[in-house]
């Protein structure tokens, strides 16, 4: 897994525009189309059970985000989630607060069984909660104890291979270090800023980046879910950095972020890309 | 249509402050919501039918989206739209994605049987979509294929009036040119920029803009809608060269784009306002 | 009530990141999950009846804003409200456009029948309707004569006493000058700027800074409260100024007003702070 390789995922999509169907919550959701717009890919956000297979149908990708569920909407995801299966692209879960309530476990377990993903993204509680099949997540943010460290990496690897054998998905755990996994191939990704934390919505705009990567690169899922999760991590310090320069806040951070994936080369991706293989 | 006129349209409406209530998709409904306050209106958001009509009754104008539509809120739809005729009051039709899915052609077509539209915006695809029944629109944004250039701008303006005699409504198509046409008036708009493309929302907000327009000059409905098209295009390349000049991207674009259509001032308007009877 | 008291209510969110459970409007959700975070505390959205009681069990304070209230959504205001009343947490309420329909009016009433709140924070029209149990509101905003001025603030904090007195409730009131009261206590604030009136959410976004102060704060209820309307209305102000300077608009004041929640000192709020005990 070379730099130019991880590159060659982005200008691919930036060269292809994958639409990508999003069944996502409404507090990100804005968020979440202008960032899948800024990395290269089409949204198309459409949540009706009446036509979630048909949008599914049309779309290169299909993105699943349970952050604000509802049984109307579980049930689109459903259905949504089987066209893509039918259709062959990939399908991309990303379980929000997954550990926080009954409902939101119980969810993620039964999109689990009934949908094939391509890959699952979410932070290490969430990942921990789809392993054991309960969890302790303090809403939708990560436990304070759940840290991926260079020391303890090595058992989060194994357990996210685990569940990437059970389910064929390749899963990417974010943190401060950053975890991506299949049963084959495992890295850990060291890029990222503290202030992605600040805002609302940067892991699911993380999750819609995996799903445009995927999308345009649906043989090179791994890659794609690696150079998603290190592209997002690069602009989350491109934009602290000129913040930090201007001395202005999260509001402000929360624009540059976009600004930084929509103006992103990929000779400042290579660059500033921080993946290293385990 | 002389320009003094057209800026007469954006100061009557930035001088009443017409209350605009929005039955939209929750997608982009916050920039919905800050543009139709930045042009001068007044937004009130509300999608239960148990107020539709209620809300319809105390507003100026109703902006019926259907981005993302579902059983529920197209019957609040229906009853916000029969209110609003019942009163008399301007109602704008945005057809997202009409063509993309069975659901949204034919929801498109029961709107445009039950309710009385004062004006239509959409892209090439929505309005060819409406003109036939049927269509083919990629997801939520235009077919590469549907591109008014002005060689072929009179065939779709041909399209337009047929569309318009058929529902007494303004029809307002945008693209690189924008085309607005009644059964009596057409002209091309040439304001705008690329970078309108690369944001989510910002056909959601032109449709805002032309509700919050035509609130404000219910007896003006066509000058209202070419005002908003050329209005939303202007605030467009002035966004744009600000952020070239400050070498940013989509985010910060979305902000200035904002900041544009809140101080730009009637003279500004009148300068750059490039609208081209036909 | 000093200024040390109240920046130590502000300390104390930042430093105990209260977990605040919302049920609010798709409309501004995304600002108010960002203020909520930029003040010191944490958001969790979730508003399935299958979960609310779940979420609002391990939150240290719910806020239920009606925005674009549904029957869905109501009868989980109405689980998650007995939860978080059993639990013994702090419980905000925003009626927003109470007055504006009958539906609005109703639920309004009827969560204030069926829940405990800790706050209520609304504008003055919207305080009125809950005093009346009817109401005129112009959609979403205060109707233009209902402000409170230094003459007649004296009968808006009687008539807000005798909710306190009948609710339990802390009342906030906003408006170019805001109102605080309980049934023991009463301010003014000063702080605030015009443009807070030019973008949508301010108000949302209020009240889950409230909902955030009361959440770490919850045996000063009323500091909390009053801390919670200076420190939005001196971010206000500081956001305003910076905008003034640079010569933007109404998007990149939604920016700067989330950097100055984000960023601003506990010693620039007792400097900016403009309280004043009634």
């Amino acid at each position: 897994m070379n730099k130019n390789e991880l590159a060659g995922i982005i200008n691919q999509t930036k060269g292809t525009h994958p639409l990508v169907h999003c069944i996502t919550n409404y507090v990100t959701v804005n968020d979440v189309a202008n960032m899948i717009l800024a990395c290269g890919a089409a949204p198309v956000m459409a949540d009706a059970a009446e036509e979630a297979a048909d949008i599914s149908e049309i779309a290169d990708a299909l993105y699943i985000n349970i952050g604000t569920l509802c049984p109307r909407t579980v049930e689109s995801m459903l259905l949504a989630g089987k066209a893509a299966n039918r259709k062959g692209i990939p399908v991309v879960l990303d379980p929000v607060g997954a550990g926080a309530s009954p409902f939101r476990t119980q969810t993620t377990m039964r999109l689990l069984k009934e949908i094939k993903f391509a890959a699952i993204r979410g932070n290490v509680s969430e990942i921990k909660t789809i392993a054991s099949g309960s969890g302790s997540t303090r809403g939708v943010d990560a436990s304070v104890d759940d840290v991926v460290t260079p020391e303890n990496a090595g058992r989060m690897i194994a357990m996210m291979k685990t569940i990437s054998a059970a389910t064929g998905a390749v899963i990417a755990a974010s943190g401060a270090i950053d975890v991506i996994a299949d049963t084959d191939n495992a890295c850990l990704c060291r890029n990222g800023n503290q202030m992605l934390c600040r805002i609302t919505g940067s892991g699911c705009m993380e999750s819609g980046v995996v799903a445009s990567f995927a999308g345009a690169n649906p043989r090179k899922l791994f890659e794609a879910a690696a150079a998603a999760m290190s592209f997002v991590g690069l602009c989350g310090e491109i934009a602290a950095k000129n913040v930090l320069k201007e001395k202005r806040g999260t509001g402000t951070f929360r624009a540059y972020f976009l600004d930084a994936a929509d103006t992103l080369t990929s000779e400042e991706f290579s660059e500033g890309c921080r993946l290293e293989q385990r």
